[in-house]
């Protein structure tokens, strides 16, 4: 490796900016938007702190360290293009409307040609495919005659077809300060100060409007046919999924996460199969964006807790060692709704004030909100899901006063 | 919101060194070793780069952004404590063993009491749990007879009783350095550098030897006895799994990563039924570490690439648009293992040599490695598994030549 000894501690606008690409967040022309370029092959070209593949920025890091990958490497993206079209839609010419991701991250290929041959290495940050997933849950449904096979959504041998989206995170600095109420100025100061000082360009380069921040990335699940989605005229069932990976994955009882996004797929099927489409988001916000060190700790202190696990005490808990009961700032969720070019959900699959409120906010209509069907709910999940309820999340059912959560006991730790 | 418009971009060892707590990597007494200490409330008690919660320090520099959380929050860790023991084992003294993790960071309440007296504001990096699981697949081969309810690891209405464990990543820079063959020098600026610039501490504070990284953390799932796991009388199954949010949670059927790692759940309960116990380790590695928005690009370049997807090009492809076939950099997972005091693993349920390569340069013995069973390998998944058993990976069965790759195909996109 070549040693030079010399490092940049942070650029300065001053010796570097002229060259970068155009930034104009929220016009409608994608050629006077201009692309994010947030690459490292030709510096004077970046317009964003940070760089691509969110948290695996620091693996491929490695891979440079290492040897193994040269830092000169450009994708050859040949064949990489999506396999539909999403959008243009009128939220991608609002600059308010969307601001945690690139509305244009998809199609780069397309639309940036003529930076790319003047050497711009622009990267999609945002990549659409097509999947057969096959899920025991769903299995069931068709087994039980829940869902039916019709040779498209679901095909003969079960196979549920979907269009699927990975989107990495592009903050649009201002945006996310507006979003948040404060000024753009204490954000950078708190986002690089309370990260222990991550990307001091959030400080120095205030001409630098983009951050991709090394976060995990949301994945959109597509049922049905996508330009359905933002059609008014045909029906639209989402779940917006935080990540659980514990019930996600291995089932856990303490939560609904893993039945609750079953149950949103089988309405999103459903509602596909209805001639309208289904859409699930899922969101990298494991342990509500805590963590999960931070989410286990909460749970042994919920499980040890005088009078032991009790929906009463549920988010009192979290507060204890968190200082906060949510990270996950639903405030920026509705960006990918916007981006899909939704404007009414008729069925709105979860339960989560949080949730509801910010995609209204957003200016999205919602018709219905449907809760998890009570025999989904594993009977040590009942303390979440009472103190949920208690706490203002949206059931069709009656809420429990305190000395009802009082009596709402999970199992012990060493039950 | 405070608004002090003095930022310091780095700090700078003279001014602050005196107050961090000591670090002595792999000395065996723990208050010799020093605590890892990369709370932000006191800066002058710091002695790692970066801070807690990895990828999710994002959000909670956002929580303080937005005036949610205070800046001074200290967790109240009352009853987080783990709920078994692991540990320490030999492996903890050795400063070459373990060097992603700190083998003390679930036990920091007890063994640091010393330093919180002091004021140190000292954060578990590992957190240890106890749960309840229920899988479909795992209730599947309880019906099948093909495991049986024990009332013990398997509960009498089917649950599967689990220790988990959360653990953040903890990076002793010159022991990373060692295990990728570069200097540690070489290895602090191109971090740096190839992140586009993420904390200059590393360039300006070459005494911190620590780093907490903002990546995904990794959990581990234990079936059976916790202590048989170091006890090389009793039998050990191990499962490494890399994250594949796509298989793993939706089914996809591109791949065999959520059949693979039910199969090693249950080979895992199969053997703390015998007496031994079963170790599942899940590392967020998405798409090789190359992350999901680089997976799907693949994907779509595979599936369209001239003569359709095909075993004979499945590495080549994803080389072309990153640079290299993989960056999950196995050298680092089984620091892991070291921790939980293995030291023979009987099953090892995986057929990448990489990871077998690594787990054994480590100086574990592995003394039977598994493949997964045909019958759980879905059809489109057949592409991938005859390029890894062709390029190396451990089969029981035969391998393919060129021309006989060549005729293992995928689906199309559009099927």
């Amino acid at each position: 490796m070549a040693n030079t000894s010399h490092v940049l501690l942070t650029s300065h606008p001053a010796s570097i900016f002229k060259y970068a690409a155009p930034l104009n967040w929220g016009e409608s022309d994608p050629l006077l938007r201009g692309p994010v370029v947030a690459s490292l092959t030709t510096r004077e070209h970046r317009n964003a702190i940070g760089t691509h593949s969110g948290s695996y920025t620091v693996y491929r890091a490695l891979a440079n360290a290492s040897g193994a990958l040269t830092m000169e490497h450009k994708p050859d993206l040949t064949n990489t293009s999506p396999v539909v079209n999403i959008g243009p839609y009128p939220s991608w010419e609002d600059p308010e409307k969307i601001v945690s991701l690139d509305p244009w991250g998809a199609k780069v290929g397309e639309v940036f040609q003529s930076f790319y041959e003047k050497g711009y290495d622009i990267r999609p940050t945002i990549a659409i495919t097509a999947a057969h997933i096959k899920m025991p849950e769903i299995l069931e449904a068709i087994e039980l005659g829940r869902l039916h096979i019709d040779e498209k959504v679901i095909t003969k041998n079960r196979d549920v077809v979907v269009t699927k989206a990975a989107i990495d995170p592009v903050w649009y600095l201002p945006g996310i300060a507006a979003r948040f109420q404060v000024s753009e100025g204490d954000l950078r100061r708190v986002l690089f100060d309370q990260t222990g000082g991550m990307f001091p360009e959030l400080i120095t380069r205030r001409d630098l409007k983009l951050l991709l921040p090394p976060i995990g990335s949301t994945t959109v699940y597509i049922f049905g046919d996508v330009q359905n989605i933002a059609d008014t005229s045909k029906k639209l069932t989402v779940r917006i999924h935080d990540e659980c990976n514990g019930s996600d994955v291995f089932g856990s009882d303490i939560c609904t996460c893993r039945p609750y996004l079953t149950h949103g797929i089988e309405e999103s099927i459903r509602t596909a199969q209805e001639g309208g489409s289904g859409v699930i988001v899922y969101f990298r916000k494991e342990g509500r964006a805590l963590g999960e060190v931070t989410k286990f700790l909460v749970y042994n202190a919920r499980k040890r807790q005088e009078g032991g696990d009790s929906a009463a005490t549920y988010f009192h808990r979290t507060e204890c060692v968190a200082g906060v009961q949510d990270m996950r700032f639903q405030q920026l969720m509705p960006d990918v709704l916007h981006w899909l070019g939704v404007q009414r959900i008729d069925n709105l699959v979860s339960m989560s004030d949080m949730k509801y409120n910010a995609i209204v906010q957003s200016g999205i209509e919602v018709v219905r909100r449907v809760s998890i069907p009570d025999e989904l709910i594993p009977p040590d999940a009942q303390v979440e899901m009472e103190a949920k309820k208690a706490a203002g999340y949206f059931t069709e059912g009656k809420t429990k006063n305190v000395s009802e959560l009082k009596k709402v006991k999970g199992r012990k730790l060493d039950e």
